[in-house]
């Protein structure tokens, strides 16, 4: 039989989180956000968006970690590389801003695995595509890596942002809540085989 | 920079396409086929099935080979592996089975490749989820594998069926056209790298 990639994952109390500093939004609105993109495209050319998916598990099912700003938007933890940055780097980078202790020695360790999905914006839009769309010469992307969590993590959420572990069961089927390519992350990962550790 | 798996496709207009005599389906209606799964596995136990992703480019974007029965429904070429079925042999079977040439020189060389997506079914039922769903113990399986052609083959098509070349774009967001699995595979193939030849 064919092997599947393993994954472990610890339960969600393995985790200690506590609180730092609110990280704001750059933009208020999505249309600052696009007018902005713009600007920096210009100045800097295209810049590809690294994002990590995080899992635990509760109740013997997996969940994944997700910043809620507001009362209903949720994104993945992550942004956009510098110019010339690589990936890894740059997402280990943008989960320590995002996550990470303001002491060094409480930062995790990230391990950045499996690249499994990458979502493409033809121009300076908000719809995104999971293939280049025919006749786009310079699309920008967006890449989501696997980040393998150690048994204990210590994980401080910016005071202005909640971190929820919101259930593959929760995300499957549900574009209306949590948009295209967060509510497609089960399928992305129903190939991996889950070794749910539960002491 | 992280490197995407490299994925080859190759012109439809490269391949050859002939008829051989028809396969039926063994049910004349969902309920039917419910049923007899059911009677399967009281005989047989789990049965998993294996489902190729076959891929061809048509101006530069890439095109997945589907079998159409009847005016609207389609499917992966694949099925169900006999028990104690290798999953590799089993599909190589099976794409023979559907796709094959009667002539065994002519039968393409499968070179089964990435899973890339495994669907549980909780009980016999229609419905399918990207994961184990909880509290389910005995789930039945669907696993969908990419499989690389290589720059010529002849495919023999049952003259019941008929072979379609779909652009990822179709099936994108096309839940209602083609089910949950077959309109999610855009996003499942999106971190493969596709390497577009067009002699």
């Amino acid at each position: 039989m064919v092997t599947s990639p393993v994954v472990n994952t610890y339960p969600l109390s393995s985790y200690t989180f506590g609180t730092k500093e609110p990280k704001m939004e750059k933009d208020t609105s999505v249309a600052d956000r696009l007018a902005r993109m713009k600007v920096n495209y210009m100045k800097e050319g295209m810049r590809t968006s690294v994002e990590a998916i995080l899992l635990v598990q509760e109740h013997n099912h997996p969940h994944i970690l997700l910043l809620q700003i507001g009362n209903t938007f949720c994104k993945l933890p992550g942004g956009r590389l510098k110019p010339g940055e690589n990936e890894i780097e740059g997402l280990k980078r943008k989960l320590t801003s995002k996550l990470g202790a303001n002491s060094p020695t409480l930062v995790p360790d990230w391990q950045i695995g499996e690249c499994v999905a990458i979502w493409w914006r033809p121009n300076f839009e908000t719809i995104m595509y999971p293939y280049c769309p025919p006749h786009i010469t310079k699309p920008k992307c967006k890449k989501l890596f696997l980040v393998h969590l150690s048994e204990r993590e210590y994980f401080a959420v910016p005071k202005n942002l909640k971190l929820l572990a919101v259930p593959l069961f929760e995300l499957y089927d549900n574009v209306q809540r949590y948009g295209p390519v967060i509510s497609t992350i089960p399928q992305q990962l129903s190939r991996f085989q889950f070794n749910m550790i539960t002491t």
